[in-house]
């Protein structure tokens, strides 16, 4: 929670449940990374948060962007950012949608199989593009690899293909997992890539860019490596894998630059025990599951909570959503405590809840609808 | 998939995602369910699917409503329901939500604990109210007892609290779980809530109601009982356990009435091949679990699919949906077999996906806009 958060949500009683981003903090996040990684072109990761205030303050500091589907290409180009510094970067794309991002300039396309390669040479004709591999994700707490990626004979296959398809054979990605909590599985991707880029060249076909993807981490109830760390154990990997002969280095960073710059603020609907006997009250806000707070989900993401009445006495408490949907309950497992004196009408906080969480509101299920969303 | 249906997907190349609801067949699942229950009132519970025109359609049927919040309830007096006709039916309410439905006439209230009891005292004085039990739920596929629902203790206390607080002690509920495939949950809650109304006589409180929920089925593709079964199995509980005195009854049927009177029609993306050995093709589509397919979770809901290739040779598929989230993946462990000939750019329909398809999805995740819906 950054001062400037607080001091809004104090200020200002805003209607429940609602979000506050605090477009300074991404500026910071973005710049502490631009220091840590020097080299490297940091494209934003869109689908963590969408919000044009964002888009348009990133484009300013000369971000890129990875946009995955034509739609945010769209909000991409409309806050400002030059076709060249947008990426399309999901694996499964309309045609449709490849065409109209060629006829808005953009040239960078990934693939992770021959049936997409051939729809971007069909409608994307020349575009630059870069082969998805399948990695170790040991250590995400959101693996990404059953869904994306290939191995590493089908990647080397398309990569030759590229050429006679009158595509540009241009880069190597990967992801390692969102959430990643330290550099460890970025690093052994890392020498999975030289290999695949020195076997290329032996063929004749010289790549010029490794993808990095994303997975840095935001601080939510546990620690987590500082970005530093990463820029560190990844530097050292590069120069250990690929010499004098670095390519540009592509990061996807999306929780990382806007997870810690946002707040929500809910409402307390209801404190009620369940039976006379168990001591565990149940606390229900006016924000669940349905209204965004989807990486609850087998209680994942941990968010830190607060409260008006921190520091008082407190006992166990499961903590659920306000809809008619028992899958709508957000910690129940681990042992969560929260004060005594909480009562219906109360307002908490949930910290770091600028990734994943607007966007997966749903369209108004029990007729609440989405969150109000504050830039500032 | 009704004949209506059938004929407007085919008669027009709508714009995929998108999903067609059939009010006619609507109309005919609630004379149905009328004609298995005619003493019964049925009470729509509009969080299955809150579109307007299936509002209207059973207002002007003399339908009943189940709301989950005070938006809802707007929704259906929007839709002409008169509000003796309306039930705030969530356990979980703001105090300001109960005192705008009681300023609009509403006169029935769900509660399961003191505190909620005591708010509606406080922000609807004088309404009827009914306490929701919990029950047991085997048998159904989305079982609700973990979140709602109270023990017989507590709602003795609770309903010999009613008069004091100035509030009609009018009835009990239950809910057995959703997608329910027989009516045997019902039939063994009957008889636990007869006790109640027993004990409560003896103490000089007569109950007017029993509210035995929903969990009424859609056909997915298991069979399930016909509404008929459900009728004479409920009827014989209510006669063998109230004896000539059946109280009134109210049903909240959500997914029964709405499930199988819609499908939904989108695009396939990509047909690959995750490696050169495995004969399990991905198939990904245009719509996933962020756009609306939610209850495939777990693989819990098993859709009907359709494609314009069926009949032909069949291959084992993993499918997907669009989205750069390896979660937004709709069927892997269940062996589904499409035909060998589906490519990009292929249609394909899921059939029953009235209820809880719209809305859950979400607010635009990755770009992509919520579903349109056409009602005929």
């Amino acid at each position: 929670m950054t001062p400037k958060i607080e001091r809004f949500l104090d200020d200002h009683k805003l209607p429940t449940p609602c979000i506050v981003v605090d477009l300074d903090k991404i500026e910071q996040n973005y710049l502490d990374m631009h220091a840590a990684f020097p080299a490297a072109k940091i494209f934003y990761a869109l689908k963590a948060n969408p919000g044009q205030p964002i888009l348009q303050r990133l484009a300013q500091l000369g971000a890129g962007f990875d946009a995955a589907s034509w739609e945010e290409i769209d909000m991409c180009l409309a806050a400002g950012a030059p076709p060249e510094r947008i990426s399309f970067g999901n694996t499964i794309k309309k045609a449709t949608a490849i065409r109209r991002a060629h006829a808005a300039g953009i040239d960078l396309f990934v693939f992770d199989s021959p049936e997409e390669l051939e729809k971007i040479a069909e409608n994307a004709p020349g575009a630059r593009v870069f082969c998805r591999l399948v990695v170790a994700t040991d250590g995400a707490i959101f693996p990404l690899a059953r869904k994306f990626g290939t191995g590493t004979d089908m990647a080397l296959d398309l990569m030759h293909r590229c050429t006679d398809l009158g595509l540009v054979p241009y880069g190597l990605s990967f992801h390692p997992g969102s959430q990643q909590t330290g550099p460890e599985a970025h690093e052994a991707a890392i020498g999975q890539v030289a290999m695949l880029f020195d076997a290329l060249e032996h063929d004749g076909i010289q790549l010029k860019m490794i993808n990095l993807g994303g997975g840095f981490p935001s601080r939510y109830q546990d620690e987590v490596a500082h970005i530093e760390e990463f820029g560190r154990g990844i530097d050292r990997a590069l120069a250990y894998h690929f010499g004098n002969d670095v390519p540009e280095v592509l990061l996807e960073p999306g929780r990382h630059l806007v997870g810690d710059a946002a707040a929500l603020e809910s409402e307390v609907v209801l404190v009620s025990h369940r039976s006379k006997t168990d001591p565990t009250r149940w606390v229900y806000l006016d924000i669940g599951v349905f209204g965004g707070l989807n990486e609850t989900m087998d209680e994942n993401t941990r968010y830190v909570i607060t409260t008006p009445h921190d520091g008082g006495p407190t006992g166990p408490v499961v903590i659920a959503g306000p809809t008619c949907d028992s899958f709508d309950t957000l910690y129940e497992k681990t042992n969560n405590r929260m004060p005594l004196a909480l009562k219906a009408g109360d307002r908490v906080r949930f910290h770091a809840t600028g990734a994943y969480v607007t966007t997966y509101a749903t369209n108004g299920f029990n007729g609440f609808k989405p969150l109000a969303e504050h830039y500032i």
